[in-house]
């Protein structure tokens, strides 16, 4: 194994890390060269293909901006960032499940009166979104903070159109009080494409995939003493459902919005919330790590 | 599958891939999740470790230009290059092994006379390269090209130091004569290390790894009805022969460079290279793919 040969090529690479190589480093690095020298292996990776990668992940890459992470685009249409998520959320019976945040979410959204309306350009279909924040026994979640973002009627996020939708459009963060409730007021989400005039655009033609997302409401919920859930409502009936481009649909997050006559909105969904007591999500996995990396040790 | 699941996440996606899509695509990117989300798997990556990869691949495209490819220096640093150029280049008995090609080449570097000295910068000691461009057979291959670069005694290439080294310093193009024969002067190469600054310096740092090459002579040899030779000669007693950053190093390419008395150099370097019929290099295992898919495609 000094030098490298087409049988050997990854237990050559992964001899070389150091001894004092951080121990959890040690172990992704020698997966990730393994399996990234599998498939190369497997297919028998050309030197075209090989340039065509190298060129993909450059343009990638120099994609990235302030307001563009074409990485996370791609690792989301993978089912990469969706896989990782179930690895790190698994979930209690009868809590909320978890999906993608995505790359909307702003951290300075305003606190909004329960009730109000975050639809601020006056587009779309108003829906009166409702439920409970609840923990696993059922009890309700007091000074939950509710914060909820979506597109606007054209699909797009205020922070995909500065200038032209109001600041913090289709966003809000709601406090639950002693009865664990929140309400508020917003457009019935629709379906949007996620940017798709890059490399992960032009992937996804290439595979025969289409862009786009099924209408979600995203909801990021904290409470002091609860893991914070990450997820959306999806709107049932949507033609996306079953194929959203970054594999975020679960069953469990699919809401009936259910027509309403009323003077002030046309729709209302209604979503209960459960939340797992605070812990390291990953935390039975990561003691299990520690364990396989200190007889890994022992035995070396 | 509808929807993606810890236990079924690879499929859920590659279920996706249309039946239009190119054959050879589909196969690629199928392998590809499959391995991606294997490796995530077996790791348990936290969202931590997925968010750090996110940036580390965002910089290292971020730093690529005209003068700098950080992309292919990763994939050079994990084995991947040199697996690559294993896979596409099985010889057949005899014929002169391959290596990376590397980032410094460059198109359009002067033919200069047989024997003629490619070291303009006064540097360094002097060594009289020689041998012969041969076929399977054993005879002459004549009207070959022979494309060599090396660094300079301060372990940069001219490219890395426009103003500073004379343009084309340490390159050339020789042409053989009916007897297949080269020659030309320059200098005993030196050890240098890959550019370190970046991300994949982060990682090598990381793992414990020095981002040293041993001291290396490159070769790009084309002759009509041959396929090409990309390849280096190493400099044998380097101390970096067993761990090349890169893992170019291949025992039939070391060559001894012996002391010689004369006037105009200190050292002479002999190595003969051996040339196969031109092909597709790749084609035996091209013709295999392409059974493996159509059966595939009809059991599907
Ligand atoms: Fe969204
Ligand atoms: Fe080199």
């Amino acid at each position: 194994m000094t030098y490298l040969t087409e049988e050997t090529s990854a237990e050559t690479v992964t001899a070389r890390i150091g001894v004092n190589a951080d121990p959890r480093l040690r172990r992704v690095m020698t997966s990730l060269v393994r399996h990234l020298h599998d498939f190369a292996k497997d297919v028998e990776l050309t030197e075209a293909e090989w340039e065509y990668a190298i060129d993909f992940l450059t343009r990638t890459g120099q994609l990235c901006s302030d307001a563009r992470q074409e990485f996370i685009l791609l690792s989301d249409a993978l089912g990469l960032s969706m896989l990782v998520d179930a690895i790190n959320h698994r979930l209690p019976e009868g809590a909320t499940e978890t999906t993608v945040f995505g790359p909307f979410h702003v951290d300075d959204a305003p606190e909004r009166p329960m009730g109000a309306n975050i639809s601020l350009d006056g587009k779309g279909e108003l829906c009166l979104f409702s439920g409970r924040v609840l923990d696993l026994a059922g009890r309700p979640v007091a000074n939950a903070l509710v914060d909820v973002w979506s597109d606007n009627e054209d699909g797009f996020y205020d922070v995909q159109q500065p200038g032209i939708q109001p600041p913090f459009n289709n966003r809000g963060v709601f406090r639950t009080g002693p009865d664990g409730r929140y309400a508020f007021r917003g457009i019935r989400p629709v379906s949007y494409p996620i940017p798709d005039d890059g490399p992960v655009g032009q992937m996804l033609t290439a595979l025969g995939r289409h862009p786009w997302r099924p209408a979600h409401m995203h909801f990021l919920i904290t409470a002091p003493g609860y893991d914070r859930i990450i997820t959306h409502i999806f709107v049932k009936g949507d033609p996306y459902l079953t194929s959203d481009a970054v594999f975020g649909v679960k069953q469990s997050l699919i809401v009936d919005f259910r027509p309403v006559t009323s003077t002030t909105e046309k729709w209302q969904a209604e979503f209960d919330f459960v939340m797992r007591p605070a812990s390291d999500p990953a935390g039975v996995h990561r003691a299990a790590n520690a364990t396989t990396r200190k007889t890994q040790e022992e035995q070396a």
